[in-house]
């Protein structure tokens, strides 16, 4: 009697990858962690589950019926839907244990029941950044981050990218100077602009009853463009003298200078008073980036400043500035659209060695030499026949193939194959190994 | 009014560490990677989630009553409780996409709602790597994978471990030679031989009604001690004509064999007749490897040859070979018994860089001349007393302090302070990179 089987499959909206795009977005996921080690973060990893009572605290929202919630026994349980809120409840719970200001970076996955859509995704990675300060926390690291940014997405290989950079208090400032006092859903409305368009926008500031008059201050103040220092100039010059306004006209100034400090180029950042990341979160600095030739991807890294990091959990005020890549997303949108995933290969090894006849001690030899010099290899163990062998390492892509026959072992030496040029040469295996690790 | 505030704590049974065991836990974790990578397994990385329908296809026992299950609209969910079952899953659903023998690594969390105890995750990692073949796969493999396990754990900075080797159809074989049936139970009552002692095993042996006669050879089979070719001539001496013996005990002599090419020393692994790693999934070569010096801590790594990875997804026969290494718990011994942690550092900074006066601009261009050398450093922003700035240093161990005055701006030039001798001098930036980066 034959067993009924289980149709193996996964949900919608979770992402697993083959092991060549798997070999890929780990390349990613190290270079971001490279890049956060740099600058001096330290990694931390929270659970997963964590109590629905402290993950929920704050409440409320669309957060709330995206959750993954559940009982286990008589506890109420929920994976965590972001890494800010158990950064939160983590510093808020080791303070006394923690050195100020403190700089962590986690890269972890989160949880959100999103609609089931393409490219959506339930199950997926963020790649945060945070410093807390304790009490207080300079400016100077507003300019940091996008040193940070530069310097990561530099080496994730792009080169055309722009840091869109603004102030909540600038655009607060502004918004009381004109009298308009529904900030939140003018900054909402605003911060569509790029998605809907001019006219929308008046359109939308007109429904929720925004006077004539300030729509046109509003539209002139987010239409100011030009270099930073042309930005930067013109905020001055509309002489408003809100504090708000001028205390994060100020904290712009100091972020622009010091970033020309950090050697982040010109071209890479730009004032951007259209952005106000969301609504009730960031008080000062925000921050998106874009891939200028694929701006349908959205911002691919983004945060801002906030004021009080956890005040759920605690009296102690903790101000902080950080940042956040979400990698699934955005390793699936670059591989939809090819920016990245040519050639890959679906192995880590750089030479595959295919005993022939009584070799095989000799070639575990030979194998234990390259791996000590660092070489990533396998053997091929199998029965079969030479040209399955080969197929091996053709469908893996393994650059090299070493092969080893009776007369390899007599002379103590090996083949190396050249797989990509198909140059083959019996060599020394020290200088199959040099050739091997010089191929770059 | 003042807020009400949640009380910031995780759930019993998960871990969270402070940075300074973080890094240490990472940096275990990145050398097991490391070598897993070294013998050319690729990575792979699968949802958490799963149906529960398909994670839970084999049913039965111990397991499903510690799942974390629960449901997502009308969807049936679980968390993967080990990494073993969504590979087969995942081998099973992918099979026309990969290359066989298959060798994939997989480090990453998994789930168990274990009873409440110290010592005891419900969260934790496992550190698996497989080598899963299509029909049949050669018993090299079961000599590579002690190599693996030598390799990493010499990296991992032991020294006196001993990987204990054993094949289940030696012990199946020998079983049906002294006609004992209830195999399954033996070799439940053998596993305990380590825990329990010599006269509890036979004691156990007689109250499930093994005869006397079975008994004392069982006793006798299990007490074979001795060098590893001790062992294998006293199991060739016994002169045991069944079938699956002979086979099993000609793989074991393969397996020392390639074991002794692989150079792994003859005192990190031994033959253990008394090893059979659970009941029903091992059908060959069995390890467990045990720190000599804590042999309380269990097995560290532990695996072995199964015959068939996926049968409940699919008809493909897929035998393999695998290991796994429980990385929570044994960073929770290590860290217990204070094997490690001594002089952790609570950062990844080698210096931190200190401005004095109106010196920031320098200090952020001497700070990216050192990053680019790739020197891991921070710059103290916040406003302080020097001796707080310091003390920071001071707390998190950094290494080394560069102060940065009037006096070295003007020089174009640092003083390096190595924070555990006291040492100070004003040098040039590249000298201060050299002295950081060869101070091991």
């Amino acid at each position: 009697m034959k067993e009924q089987k289980v149709k193996p499959s996964i949900l919608p909206g979770f992402m697993e990858l083959l092991p060549k795009d798997q070999i890929l977005f780990n390349k990613m996921m190290d270079t971001i962690r490279r890049n956060y080690e740099k600058y001096g973060f330290v990694p931390l990893d929270t659970p997963l589950i964590e109590k629905s009572e402290v993950l929920l605290a704050k409440g409320g929202g669309e957060t709330e019926k995206q959750i993954y919630r559940f009982t286990k026994g008589d506890t109420d349980l929920s994976l965590r839907f972001d890494l800010t809120v158990p950064l939160a409840r983590y510093v808020a719970q080791h303070f006394s244990e923690l050195n100020f200001p403190f700089r962590r970076y986690h890269i972890g996955k989160v949880y959100r029941g999103e609609r089931n859509q393409k490219g959506r995704f339930r199950e997926f990675y963020q790649c945060d950044i945070d410093i807390i300060g304790n009490g207080k926390l300079s400016i100077i690291n507003d300019a940091e981050i996008p040193s940070i940014i530069y310097s990561t997405f530099k080496d994730l290989g792009f080169e055309d990218f722009t840091i869109h950079i603004n102030n909540r208090k600038i655009l607060n400032g502004f918004f009381e100077s004109v009298k308009v006092d529904k900030k939140i859903e003018v900054l909402r409305i605003i911060d569509k602009l790029e998605k809907i368009g001019y006219d929308a926008v008046i359109k939308e500031l007109e429904e929720i009853g925004i006077e004539k008059d300030s729509i046109e201050r509003i539209m002139e103040f987010i239409g100011i463009k030009g270099s930073n220092d042309d930005i930067l100039l013109k905020l001055k010059e509309l002489n408003i003298e809100n504090e708000q306004f001028l205390l994060g006209l100020d904290e712009l100034n100091k972020v622009v200078h010091y970033i020309r400090c950090f050697n982040v180029p010109e071209k890479n950042f730009i004032i951007d008073l259209t952005i106000a990341r969301g609504l009730d979160y960031y008080t000062g600095t925000v921050y998106e980036t874009i891939l200028n030739n694929y701006p349908q991807i959205g911002s691919v890294c983004s945060g801002g400043r906030y004021d009080n990091l956890a005040e759920f959990y605690t009296d102690q005020k903790l101000p902080g500035v950080g940042i956040s890549i979400g990698l699934t997303r955005l390793f699936y949108q670059l591989r939809e659209a090819e920016i990245i995933g040519e050639n890959a290969s679906s192995t880590l090894s750089e030479v595959l060695l295919i005993p022939m006849g009584e070799t095989l001690d000799y070639s575990i030899e030979v194998a234990n030499s390259l791996r000590n010099e660092g070489i990533v290899c396998e053997i091929y163990y199998e029965d079969a026949k030479i040209g399955k062998k080969f197929a091996y390492a053709d469908k893996l892509n393994i650059p090299y193939v070493i092969l080893i026959g009776e007369d390899e072992l007599q002379r103590k030496m090996v083949s190396l194959k050249n797989m990509s040029t198909g140059a083959q040469n019996i060599i020394e295996i020290s200088e199959a190994a040099e050739t091997i690790k010089n191929r770059l």
